[in-house]
């Protein structure tokens, strides 16, 4: 078994001797007292004046052209669950660190003391003429999906919960690629998703919209998502309507039975050589619970799969949400989209995927490090 | 008289030009699948667990211990009255500016779109844990009390309203070193203070806490605010405590009547030079409305002022809010301070009096230019 090297010494460490990864520049100096009456009083009163009749020009006189909320209210933070506010903002920051090194893009951290969905909406919506555009990012699901939908609803800014869509955008390309090397079409395949939380849902729908004539089986906790089971929320009744079309129930086994692609957004060790052993030949796994996979690589291959993706970084094809977001981020405040779409998901999706010119096995996803990503991505965000 | 340079042109040419003058600077890079794994995942979720567990040190680990929240509603922006948010952010960034090149401290611009005193204390306090200090700015009269109030009293950070207490903060300090050279003490002077919205109600709070012997008498724009008048609301109600102790009343006129010190925090063209005939001898005058004062000072001194000050850059005296607030905040960071006090108001503008070392009436306050402000401020916030 491959292990880790201890990042977590390193990050305490590091971590305290910056005390903050990100700062303030000023664009301009402020050294003489003319630069101070541009900048501030009595100058800036021209420039608030104009954007308050104008506000559509905000963005050109102001930040919001370039400026994005990381918005957390530290309710599912990385596998850690619900640690609040605190413990979200060194994500939080981290994320900013990505806007700002692979998109150019200012992101400002902001961890929410509220939880429940009417709170998040009102706090998002209050501080939104700040932003140019909102990424939400481990809020826990089920309050995630009504929280994102009406701020899409209601504001006029791109409002983009990162870890349903830049996961899902992420899973749809690699699968894209996966299928090609191993000859199958995704509209033929049978599909195993297990996880029903923010990213398994996003992944349901966007694959559902990409292959509708897929065999998608959705698996939770409890098994095989059902009409017969009587414990299922309106979020997993909806995911019903276009999942399990021959009516399976079970466990993760019978699912597995027959099945060409296996995505695990669950927990560590779900998966094993017995269980890939009921899929079909040369299966595809995304076994993708962070930091531990449903299973672990190497034991995959020994199982007989032909395609193995992760989370990780120290493994082949890192299903990683740094391959989507900043680009689309980058789109959207570039060519001042409103609204994130499905079929900008999937274009981007197509984009990612088409960015590896020979998959192999070892190469079905670019690397994170690929700065072809944010220009090719950001071009289809219009 | 003077005239300003065209301020309002070069300001919105160059804010058209950078589009933003503030941006996100990275306190290292990432370019490295090391650094990454140590700034965001998987290292990050040591450094969440560690914050989470011990959230008094969320200050060592991320950047909330150099991080301030400039929040308007937009509601009272400069002189332009109620512009909205849109209107309101380039003042905003124009302060934390201001925040950066003063004190090094990191200001991120936050405009809201609520505008209740519930709402505005609400989202306040929902983004609250993103933030080690809150600067309200330009948030109307009377809302502003009772939001920075209840802000200071639910919140374990530092809230201040800098219109307030900057604004009275300088003011003490110049009146300080102007009854100095004018041979007064301020506790057995009678001072009218016109104006009643967020500086003037600072003002005459710090000046009684200062000086409580001395007669200081309110004007608003139905005259002095006495016990005859039925129109007052609660917040003039309590200032009529401690002001107007001969129980005048009438109009500004009369309250002038042997007034040792002007002070006008209220509108262009309100003083004459008959008015000031009607003052002691050798009177003090603050004139600072903004951009174009009470009176203009050549005009009071041909009147008989001894001493002017106004809020603008080109003439001598200015008082300035940038004197005090980035010393403050910068205090309030370093010392872990969570609650700015009275007491802490009277220290600092007894600093800004001390370090202009021979008072002249050219020079009562130190120029914001003055490097020795912020340490010297920063030190008495403990």
């Amino acid at each position: 078994m491959v292990v880790m090297p201890d990042f977590s010494k390193l990050a305490l460490a590091k971590h305290l001797q910056l005390k903050g990864k990100i700062s303030i520049k000023l664009k301009d100096d402020l050294s003489t007292r003319e630069k101070l009456s541009i900048y501030y009083t009595p100058g800036v009163g021209a420039v608030s004046s104009f954007v308050a009749e104008n506000p559509d020009k905000a963005r050109d006189y102001t930040w919001l052209n370039n400026v994005v909320a990381v918005i957390s209210d530290g309710s599912a933070v990385l596998g850690l669950g619900d640690i609040g506010p605190y413990g979200a903002l060194p994500v939080m920051e981290g994320k900013s660190m990505l806007f700002k090194h692979f998109a150019g893009i200012d992101a400002v951290p902001i961890v929410l003391d509220v939880h429940t969905e009417d709170e998040i909406v009102a706090a998002v919506k209050a501080i939104a003429p700040s932003f140019g555009a909102i990424n939400l990012e481990d809020i826990a699901a089920p309050i995630c999906f009504n929280v994102e939908a009406r701020l899409i609803d209601e504001l006029p800014i791109p409002v983009f919960h990162d870890d349903q869509h830049g996961t899902a955008i992420v899973t749809l390309a690699g699968l894209i690629n996966a299928t090609k090397i191993t000859n199958r079409q995704l509209n033929s395949s049978k599909i195993v998703l297990v996880g029903s939380g923010a990213a398994g849902t996003a992944i349901a729908k966007l694959l559902s919209a990409y292959a509708p004539q897929a065999e998608l089986v959705l698996v939770d906790s409890k098994g095989i998502v059902a009409s017969s089971r009587t414990d299922l929320n309106s979020s997993k009744l909806e995911l019903l309507k276009f999942t399990n079309p021959k009516n399976l129930s079970g466990s993760l086994k019978d699912a597995l039975a027959g099945a060409d692609i296996f995505i695990g957004v669950s927990k560590p060790g779900l998966l094993n050589k017995q269980l890939i052993a009921l899929m079909k030949k040369d299966p595809i796994v995304f076994a993708m619970a962070n930091p531990l996979p449903e299973i672990m690589p190497e034991a995959a291959y020994e199982a007989g799969a032909a395609v193995i993706a992760t989370g990780r970084s120290d493994f082949p094809n890192q299903v990683n949400n740094a391959l989507a977001f900043p680009g689309i981020f980058r789109g959207a405040l570039d060519n001042k989209v409103h609204k994130i779409t499905l079929e900008h998901k999937l274009a981007v999706a197509e984009v990612i995927a088409a960015l590896v010119e020979k998959p192999t096995k070892d190469e079905i996803i670019p690397s994170v490090l690929d700065e072809r990503l944010v220009p090719a991505i950001s071009k289809v965000i219009v």
